[in-house]
Formats: C-alpha cells, structure tokens, sequence
C-alpha cells in the first residue's frame, strides 16, 4: 500500500477528489483554485477556504505566537486576495497540548486579530480539541469570504502569450519572512479592477512547485527565465524557486499590457517591485521546472 | 502561567473571546452556541460551523477510517441540525503523518461521503498539511449551512418552568457507539417547524457538561430526574451523563406542549425514545451536576 510520502500532496489530493461525486451546480469553481467559489447573488460570488500551520512544520515551537497567529491568519486572508475577493467570517479551529500556557494562545489570537484589524474580517466561531500526546499545537483557519462578479481571479485562464508576472521578491521564507507574510490584497484588487490579470494565484509553495500548477490548470506550458526571477535579499534563484511561503501574486497579463500596468504599477504601488519574468507557451512548448514544496515529499 | 489543563476548555475558550472586538452587526450569533448565524437573505440566516477530529483523543489510530470519516462529518452535521438548519458546503483540512497509508485517507473520504450522501450537502475544498513527528491523522471540517429564519433553534432561549427533553439513549460512546453517530436532522427540524422547542442544542460533551451550559446562557437553572434520564443497554445514569459523544438532541419545551408533543413524536418518530427528564427552575433553585467531557481536565 502506498504512503503519501511516496505520491506527494498533488497525488494525495487527485486520488481523494477522484471520490467525490458530480459537483452541484452551484459550485462555480471547485477543489484546485485557492478558493471554492459558490453561487451566491446577482453580483457577488461567495469564496470559501481553509487552511492549516503545525508546529514543527510551518513553525517552531518557540516561535513568537502572535507572529504565529498573523501567520496563520495572513494565509488565508491571501487567498481570498488570490481570487480578487475579501474574506468575511473567520472560524478557528486548534489542536492544543494541554500542557500549553493560555498566554501564548492569547498572543496566537492576538496576531490572528491583528490582521483581521489591517485587512477586515471577523472571528465568527471556533473549536478547541486537545491535540495528541506528543504532538505540538496545530491552528486551522477557514473562512468565507465574497469576490464581486466582475473581479473574480482564478488560475485557470491563463492563454498562450500572456505575460507571466510576479509581485514583490521570492525566497528566504525560512530566515524569517514566513512570518511576516504581507498578503497583497490591495493589489490583487486593483489588479483585477482594472482588468490587467487573465489568471492569478498566490504563491505559497514555491515558483517552482506553483507555476506549472497555474499552467497546467490553463492547459498551457510557461516559459520563464530564470535570471529575471526578483530574488530575496541573500537568496539566490534556486531559494526564490523552492522555498515557497511568499504570498506573493503571480499572474498572467495580455502581452501588449505589461507596458501600460508597469507605469502605472509604478505609480500605484512604488515600494512593491513587479517583475515580468517570462510567457505562456504552447503545452508542447513548456519548460519543466520542478521543486517547490511539498508537504510529504519533502524533508524539512 | 496557567495551562490550558489548569483551566478547562470553557476557561480557554473564555480566555480567547475576551480578546475579540465587538462583533460586526451582520454577526446575529456569535461564538457560544452550536454555529454561528450571519444575517443572509431576506428568509435565511446562513450557518457557520467548525469541528475536528484527532487520532488518539476522538478514535483509535487502528480504527477503521471509513467509520472515523462518517464521525467527523455527523459531527458537523449534528451541529447543523441543533440549529434547525441544514449543512450545504464542506469544507475538509487534514494533518496527515507522511507514512500513512493512501488507501486509509481514502476510506476517510468515503466516510465522509457516505454521510453527506445521506444528509446532503458536499464537499468544495480542503487542505492537506503535514502532521507533526509523532503525530497522528487530525481532520478538521468546517463548513456553510442555512437555515430558515422562522425554524432558527437556540441555546440561550429556554425559560423558566419549562420541560427538558432528550432524544434517544445516553452514554456508552466509548464501546463503540461514538463512531456511529446518527445526526437527528429529521427530528430537529420536525421540532423547530411545529414550534414545540423553546431552545436546543445536541450533546456532545455529556449531559452533565452541556445541560449546564444551554441553562446559563438561558439564565435559568435546572433540575433533572436522574432516574429518569434515558441510558443506553449496559449504561448506568453515571455514563448517561458523562460519556459524552451521544449526538442526540437536547430541548426544552413549554410544559403544557408536553403531552401532544410526546403524541405526535410516537406518531412520526416511533422508533427513537424522547424523555422529558425534567424541568428549567430559577437560576438561584438550580441544581448543580457536574462532569462530562472535558478537553483539557479529562484524562483518557
């Protein structure tokens, strides 16, 4: 029988997919996107999305809590971003070791709330179990969230020759900055307002791991170069390739676009750098990159 | 500092509430019953539900997963139910060990499948995390319910003098009974459009945890027959009230409705024992049972 270590998170979640039966009809957008989008009312979508950290997998046991918590929270209120929507309810869920001092589940709640503060939303419920002997905390977030009709990302409609753009700069999650996740939500908006983005994404598990997920869902291949990738400070290509947790967008834009958004990107959103680092090919036509995380294959 | 063990799961989740800002108008029940309701349509409220599932605390790591899926989700779906409403859209996040057989998380998913196929509702997303090291499965599902405005069924509703009922037989989970759950959708919703329940919640956390619990937010008190209090074949009323797990429904009742209610519940539902076992008394005449499940306190 096989493990899930040997046919890693995308395969795992195929084979788990494979089940369930014929979405209703209702369900816009399924299993494969950053959020599922529901069916709702004339004008808006309704998104829904959940997500986890572990301890000892997306932080340490020592770790400042309260960055824990944005951390936790950041992911989410970015996927929402992903999808050119805003989330709206927020439930926790914990797995706590009764062991645990309340206080660093106060500060936990505190930098789940802290962000909430910045990027609008509520905690509307929760659940409290104890984790398992020997196991650490565990945090999961889920939310329902709302994309106006005409605003709706997803990463499925990517075309030959759109431009493939990335915000901000990729790798060295690990020295610190995966606690410190800025989700984009200002610019997703933005973007999508404006009509720029034919396809977006946020990148969570690494360039390398996200891209060809983005073209394959499209039904394209990419071709980036590799020397344009905006690399972290300290991080060369193969960090900003494969270490993953940047929460930055990626993004596909129509070629005779990239011109006109980069001016007035610039204009925009100056602190934030925007990079053009290649284009969508021909499915036959694609690179292969591989890397990026992966939650059972990889060894961390 | 204190741990969560020192101070119980309502203590913690006491602890973490009184951290939250106040809550958004749109937000009609907040955390504290068994969903939260967000004010929706003109005619529905939507329901707001999550729940979690851990290997080692909630089923054994050799359980038969498909048996283990179909708790979680009666789970979420009993919650569901306690409100007068009906779950629509599931949402699944697993923290899976690395060397866990895929076969096993499928059994998992056909569980989870075999419930919504029976209740309604389906499955629009999840997330697959690493467990920790030495960590068992955990799953935690959330998800989207409605529930028509007229038929909305609180915890906090229950007035003085009127009766307290239980459906089917309590205590025992432990011997087997906690993984087949039977979430008494029918019933509850039978009750809330017939007007006969004053208040309801479902029993999770034993007799002598939850009563307490829908009697203070009601700002009664309570007294029971511990005689009359309904125990499942080889329990004694000690299990009935601290097992836990019982997933059938807790409600009150004018007294007066009592009689045609027991008339019509023997006509519909002959095949499920309801008990009146006592009756909602003024705070100060409570009487004070104590017990049932705790996350935290509870060592099993």
């Amino acid at each position: 029988m096989k493990s899930v270590a040997e046919i890693g998170e995308d395969g795992l979640i195929e084979r788990l997919l494979s089940l369930c039966p014929p979405a209703h009809e209702d369900l816009v957008v399924g299993p494969g996107d950053d959020c599922a989008v529901i069916d709702f009312s004339r004008d808006e979508w309704q998104l829904l999305k959940t997500d986890a950290v572990v301890e000892g997998v997306h932080f340490a046991a020592e770790e400042d809590f309260r960055r824990v918590g944005w951390k936790a929270m950041a992911r989410v209120v970015s996927d929402f971003a992903a999808m050119g929507g805003e989330g709206r309810q927020y439930l926790v869920t914990l797995g706590v070791p009764r062991e645990m001092a309340v206080a660093r589940l106060e500060d936990l709640y505190r930098g789940m709330l802290d962000c909430l503060g910045r990027f609008g939303g509520q905690l509307v419920g929760g659940e409290t179990s104890r984790a398992a002997e020997g196991s650490g905390l565990w945090v999961a977030i889920s939310a329902v969230g709302i994309a106006k009709k005409s605003r709706l990302q997803r990463r499925s409609t990517a075309r030959v020759g759109d431009k493939i753009l990335v915000t901000g700069r990729l790798g060295g999650s690990i020295a610190g900055k995966h606690l410190d996740i800025e989700p984009r939500v200002e610019q997703s908006l933005w973007l999508a307002d404006q009509g720029f983005s034919t396809a977006m994404m946020d990148l969570s598990d690494g360039l390398a791991k996200d891209l060809p997920r983005l073209a394959k869902v499209s039904g394209c291949g990419y071709r980036i170069d590799l020397s344009r990738v905006p690399c972290s400070a300290g991080c060369g290509p193969e960090q900003a390739l494969n270490d993953g947790e940047d929460y930055e967008l990626l993004f596909t834009v129509a070629s005779d676009q990239v011109e006109r958004l980069q001016r007035e990107w610039a204009g925009r959103f100056p602190e934030l750098v925007l990079t053009d680092i290649g284009e969508m090919v021909e499915f036959g036509e694609s690179m292969n990159i591989t890397g990026g995380w992966d939650h059972f294959s990889s060894q961390s």
